[in-house]
């Protein structure tokens, strides 16, 4: 398929499994960010965070421990 | 598939496995909370809880008992 | 598949036939609610009701009797 | 499938069949209503009424004929 | 598949056929309407139609001429 | 398939064919315009513009040159 | 399939290809801007963007560094 043949970088699944075990910041559709360390994803964008937290204007509001997050809420994911 | 292949953690799914029998709370797009015991799910997300309780400000609002929820509601969901 | 693993308890799905000939309520996704008798359901939670009623506050607002429901409306279903 | 042996009475969409031909309500998403006589549907709820009538707080706030309705936007569908 | 055997009539896309050449009022799903003559459709309802207008309050408000609609916007449509 | 029978006359992503390298207006669903030379599209109607520029009450707003527009944006699609 | 007979210019996400490594402009369906430099992108239009900046009124607002967004959010990609 010539996406792919375009595509001789790798693939932005792929790039998320550089951040395994590192922490990420996730940016939802309503607004709300979550901040943890990726433990696991899939191709839905589904992920489990260790060590989550949502964040109110970059400040911790609520801790959630491990967290399942599901994909179709996502916006961006970004190390850090 | 690439992404499998990064992935030899577990996969998200599988995190939910671990709280099975568990109580865990749900956090539905418009802001609905829930408490429960998990009895089940499916790749959907479609989940059962036992004991459920909808949450307002963290606080009991109404009891339930056995709740099925759809999947496609959920935002996040976390042990406890 | 490995969801399937761990889910050695039944699934959600399942769990809606055992409520089959009983009074269910549905909440949907506006927040409006509906209890009624549950007469049949499919895997996309399409499902029909007998006796149904459209309740508003907890209270009956609309008689309905044979309703059948779209499912991607849903956000839960509980006995009572 | 397990919904499949669970489910040993007719399917939701089957109930429709019993309404092929008579007068149904239908309503959609966004809070708007129409009656009219079921002609045909398809698996995705897509219907066809003839005689419709679009309803505003119950009564016929524009004659419609020959309406095809897509599935998408249906809530419920009820005899009447 | 019995959902078939019931409907013995035509489908509800087979009753756009015969609006082929006429012309149909379109209702999309933010309030939208066209009034046009029904050139094609597919099975997402997509369609294309001549001497398309925008029409507002039932008058036309901006003439498109032809005009290609993707099928997941909407509502119902009608003849006339 | 019947739909396609009754459907003998060219279907309706057929119809932007006819569009290439022409002039479209693209109406998208928050209200957004563009207008620019069809230069590509594909079956999920995802599109590539040239000399696009976006418009507020039909004045142009921004120069965007070249542009991919996502197909599930898309309300319609009309030349001109 | 006709589709791709019309088509005998490149299709959308190849001329993605052509942006790789280079900067892109990013709107999403909220009103969300970002800037960066497109590292890599599937069928879903998922992408990963480099340097990257969320904007606000065209002026940085937030600097990303690596950021991964989720294809559905996507309303156009534009080189610049």
């Amino acid at each position: 398929m010539s996406v792919q043949k375009n595509v001789n970088v790798s693939r932005p699944l792929d790039a998320l499994g550089k951040s395994l075990n590192s922490q990420v910041l996730i940016k939802l559709k309503g607004g709300r960010e979550f901040r943890g360390v990726l433990k696991s994803f899939d191709m839905h964008m589904n992920l489990v965070l260790n060590d989550a937290e949502e964040l109110e204007n970059g400040e911790s509001s609520r801790r959630l421990g491990v967290v399942l997050i599901r994909g179709d809420n996502i916006v961006y994911i970004s190390p850090g």
